[in-house]
């Protein structure tokens, strides 16, 4: 139905996380309204990320310089590991102002149905990390689904040798939820999670 | 909070229609996670539609060839012109399987809000066709809001003199639709429009 350059584009859109075909045409008229000088913006901005960001050499996130701004803040407690499935993760975490500690990015969970496996993931360098000492906890922050609840089993049992302390976060009910609406697994996570009331 | 090329990245998929910002930081963490062949095939796909991709000469719909297909295809009513805002519009209609003749594209809508005056959208080459004569029928498909009424009628008062049918889309309760829950002002329209029902 379309052009071929049209068709590409849009295949090549549609190829990407949370874009649907609808919505990879709607990007592909965009960009073909786009001026010629704005399409050479969006080209450059896309070469620039692809030069300049690369993977820091220590959490294994997104950054334009070694290591990332993190893990080179001496304000942060570098003893304190975090560890995330993916880069956006970080993110989301440093959204709440509430985290001084540094990160750990996996690049992924263990998902044998996927064929993920333990090495298909950035776990080595957690490792060398808490094996070079000095680390007093790392917190285990994938997600709450299956490959991010066994990825975090994993990982807890490949450390345990090293005595570090071990987190997971917490599972409950999101704040402004509904107990009503909230599954029964949340609810007994939440439960389970209980704390006492400091009055 | 990110690095300059990816704040920037993030930036420019923002400004895209329909992508909100959670979106474009998620299409720029996809495109830092794309293989190095995988980068330069999107910006291989941008390049080849601002490169071969042009508004066809006759209805200014995009196009990799003169005229476009549909204006070149002699099996299609090429004296039923179906006047559209956008080229997806003319995708939308094409997807039906219901229209035989071809297309005009306005690159836009009246809206004076908005700045956009007559000589802002494509009204000039529709006015040339039809005063070329041959024009049996001019269907205003533009999109039932406002700006797209307004259009409609500008166009239809200007197309006047020339003595060709002119009609416009039929508005209703969309099907599937629910009565109860369907708007005033399209009930209202689709009472105007009913039809006889021939047994």
């Amino acid at each position: 139905m379309y052009a071929p350059p049209i068709a590409n584009l849009i295949d090549t859109f549609a190829r990407m996380p949370g874009i649907g075909r609808k919505s990879a045409a709607r990007l592909a008229f965009h960009v073909m309204a786009l001026s010629e000088k704005d399409a050479e913006s969006l080209i450059a901005a896309i070469r620039d990320v692809k030069e300049n960001i690369r993977l820091c050499e220590v959490c294994q996130s997104y950054t334009d310089a070694q290591p990332c701004r993190i893990c080179g803040d001496t304000k942060r407690n570098q003893n304190v590991i975090c560890v995330v499935e993916s880069p956006k993760d970080v993110e989301a975490m440093e959204k709440t102002h509430e985290f001084f500690g540094v990160y750990h990015v996996l690049h992924g969970a263990i998902s044998p149905i996927d064929g993920i496996g333990p090495d298909d993931i950035k776990v080595k360098g957690l490792l060398s990390r808490v094996a070079e000492g000095g680390a007093e906890e790392v917190i285990m922050a994938t997600n709450p689904s299956v490959e991010g609840e066994a990825t975090a089993l994993y990982i807890a049992k490949l450390l345990k040798p090293f005595g570090v302390k071990i987190t997971r976060i917490a599972h409950g009910i999101p704040v402004g939820g509904d107990l009503e609406f909230t599954d029964e697994i949340t609810l007994a996570r939440a439960m389970d999670g209980r704390r006492e009331i400091t009055l």
